[in-house]
Order: structure tokens, then sequence, then C-alpha cells
């Protein structure tokens, strides 16, 4: 049975997808990103942490990790986000005074909160609001988070579906101290790229993948620690490090790069929107 | 009198920050950066908001409303961020059990925070930790926010420059609803690029500005509302869209792009660190 790192708590969105990605796995939960990364080879053999979401872009704090650590990327899984408002049972949705969760959680459900009139509180994790709530026996309040993490604390779902946009899809990699080795079929490929610092060192790095016909799927900046308004970038592309179109790509691309860091290959996640 | 909309309570970075920038504005207090972007052009003469810090990245909340809404970039403005342990008069740091403030501000002045030995609470402002320390006579409780928001509300200041990274600046972007007309010096620009749905479209964008020899200094990749995993950009380049080389530039950019959003062309912010 995998051991599985995670951040958050019991009922976490994390948990569900790893839960889905893995079957059934043992899962080792941490309270920040970092400490579950560090835990990677050691407490697990996993990590499993979302990169982006289809409405609020990029986890910084998993990117960030990702760049600057030494694990690899073998997975990726998507998770369709569906927020629930969940209390103590026997409480009527008209003696909700107070809404906690996650700030993102609560952003996306701002209009179907705004209607109920309450007051909305921001809280660390979208499953500890539900926890708290439960724990401390809170009669007039409710969070907001999944269907799966009202079960878990056996608590009472007293609406689904709040999210304004119904698009919202979080994206998950796996993570291990070793790359995936073996030939992967629909294949895709993270790394990390610091460009020189001269005019058209992207466009230039970019020339690289284009040029090699190797399409990429994803870009993200982010800054580089202590060297204000110089930034690294974390990439994705189609295609795994063992096809002759990407280690051309790489091969061209150490030219010219001041630093490239090859976080692994791993099977595309199917769509699961359509 | 200039009347400039900013998010946050009395006493936050972004105040303190137009201030500087100003002179001496009129400033209107916003909660949501939402509300604050609003108000430009009806309750106040400008919006001043934060786009990016060089640890935490980008701001995203800014960069989206940027992008969707229809205010013009006119000016940017750079400010060295400095985080202060702050409490009541009269309470000795040995009294401090508890510890207040926006997680990032928690999350860069960790080492010293976990050296005191104090239990770590987010809120969600800086200078709003301060506030309800005061307000509350909290007397074994610290917020961390600036200097500037100690003095706002007549508190104390324990201790000073708790960030771990020094080199911790957060660059605002000056919006209003008119875009500016006149020359500009040292000229940056803003603008939002959505690209068609092929293989090589952000190398091909990227490519308008190379030959054009315009130096893009800032890309941010968003993803687009209701479309799961395709994505927008916000770029800054040097120049103005009055300046040849820029204006050629956008020419191609219209050809091959889905979308462009002409942000606005400003002077350059002089850098404050060195």
């Amino acid at each position: 049975m995998a051991s599985v790192a995670i951040q958050g708590e019991m009922g976490s969105y994390s948990e569900l997808a790893a839960l889905r990605h893995f079957g059934k796995p043992s899962i080792v939960r941490y309270p920040s990103f970092a400490e579950a990364f560090k835990s990677v080879g050691r407490e697990a053999d996993y990590g499993f942490f979302p990169i982006e979401n289809s409405i609020e872009g990029i986890v910084t704090q998993v990117c960030d990790l990702l760049l600057k650590g030494r694990l690899k990327v073998v997975g990726e899984s998507v998770l369709r986000v569906e927020h629930c408002l969940i209390a103590n049972r026997g409480v009527p949705i008209s003696r909700i005074k107070t809404v906690y969760s996650h700030p993102q959680a609560l952003a996306q459900s701002r209009k179907y909160l705004e209607s109920l009139g309450v007051e909305i509180v921001p809280f660390s994790d979208t499953a500890g609001s539900v926890k708290m709530i439960k724990e401390r026996g809170m009669m007039d309040s409710a969070g907001v988070a999944s269907e799966y993490a009202a079960r878990a604390y056996g608590m009472q779902i007293l609406r689904r579906n709040l999210e304004t946009h119904s698009h919202n899809y979080t994206r998950f990699l796996v993570v291990s101290r070793k790359a995936n080795k073996a030939a992967i079929g629909r294949a895709k490929t993270s790394l990390g790229l610091v460009t020189r610092n001269v005019p058209g060192a992207l466009y230039g790095a970019l020339g690289c993948f284009a040029k090699n016909r190797v399409n990429m799927t994803y870009l993200q900046s982010r800054p580089v620690l202590g060297k204000p308004w110089k930034y690294g970038f974390y990439l994705e592309c189609e295609g795994s490090l063992g096809g002759a179109g990407l280690r051309s790509a790489v091969r061209e691309l150490r030219k010219g790069a001041a630093g490239i860091n090859l976080l692994g290959s791993y099977p595309a996640a199917r769509s699961r929107y359509g």
C-alpha cells in the first residue's frame, strides 16, 4: 500500500483527489506544503499536491517548492471541485449566521453566500472549517467544503454546488524521490527554467521547444528569491524526456539558459470535463 | 488633490505606498480589490494596487481585474516591505503569546516568529491585525505590519525587520479611466493577451516583440474563466505604445492573437534597491 503525503485536514480536497488517484493509499497529513514535501521519501512514498486551479490559477507555494526542491513529478490528476454548505446535524439553513472556509472557496461561492445574507469569515482550510464547527458544536455556523468532508466528519449538507463557476477543476501532481524510468504512453513533462538576463531570453528558450515541435501546455513565471524582478519559469509540455523531440529541445535549452531543472515525465491525466 | 482608491485598512502597505507616490492624496479605502477597482473614475480619480511582490510573486486578483476590466495603467511604484512586530503600549515582548497578521507577512517573518515560540494566527490584513489588537485591548498579542501601521494606530513597535529575506519589495500599479496620452521618458507598457489554441502560439506572440526589439520585462499566465486549461497572459514590456517598435509589435500581434488588450504606457518606476 502506497503512503501519500498531502497538505490539509482530514476531508480535504487533496485527500479526496489522492484517494481517487491511488485507490486506497495510506494518507499522511501535514499542516503545510513545506512539511509535506519534506516527508516524501521518508514518512511517505509519494506527495500529492495541487499545482493549479482552473479559476484561481497557480498554487504558488507548491510551484516554488517543486522548483527549488529535488523531488520528481511522476503523475497528474484532475478533480472537479464542488463546494457544499455544511453544518451540524439538525441545523436548518435559516439558522446559519456565519459561514467559514478557505478564502478561495468563499470567493468561489460568494454569489450564493451573499444571497443568504450571512457573515463570511475566512478560515485556513475548507475541511478544517467543518471540523471546527463540529468540535465546538457551533449551531449557527456552516463551513464550505466537499461532500467528502461532510461525510468525514459526519455532518449535514445544507446545499450543494455553491460555486458561481461550474468549470471549477483542480489539477494535482504526484511527486516522488525517483523519476519515472519506464516509457509512458501519452506523456507530459515538467521542468524548471531560469533564463539569462538578456532581452529575448524567454523567446529564445521557447524557440527550443517550437523548433522541435514540442507543444508547451503550461508556463508560469515565479520570482527568484533574493533577486527582485528576476524570474524563473515552471513549464509543462507534451511528450517524454525519453522522446527524441524533447531530448533535442532540452539539449538546445542547456546552451542558452542560466539553469534548467528536469522535473520528470508522467502520464497525462485524462481530462474529466469532456 | 487626487483621490486614490486602495484595498485595505488604514495603515496598510498600499496606503503607505500611495502616500509616497502621490504626495498627499485623499485616500479612499475598500475592503476588496473588486470594490476598489469599481470606484475608479467615480468615487476616486485613481486606483493604486499591488501587482507583484518580489517574494510571493503575482497578486492574482489584481492581475485578473486588470485583464477583464477597462481601466488603464498610468503609473508604477515600488515599496520596500519592512515588517514590524507591533503591540499595545507598555506590553513587553516577553508577554506576547499570539501573533496575528496576513498569511504572507507571517510566512515572511516565520523564522523570527518561531524563535519567539508564539502561536501564529492568520488574519485578513496586516494593518487590520494591529487595529484589532488595539480595539480589543489585547495585552498578550501582537500584529505584524509596517512602522506606518504602528504610527497610524498609536501602537508600540517591539521589533523591526522581522522578514527572513531582506529583498522584499512590492510593485504597485496606478490605474485610471483614461490612458496616458503624453509622451513618456523611460516608459513601460502593460497589455493583456489571449493566444489562439494552436501549438507554438505563445512563441509566435513573443516573436512579435523580439523581432521589433521590444524587451519584455514581465509575463504572467492566468486561467481563462469557464475554459479550464486555457490561459491568458499579462505582459509588461519596455517602451511606449507611441513608440515605433511597440506599435509595430502590436500590429503583428493583432494578426496572430485571439485577443489583445492594450492597458497603457506609463513611466517606469525608478528601482529602489540599488
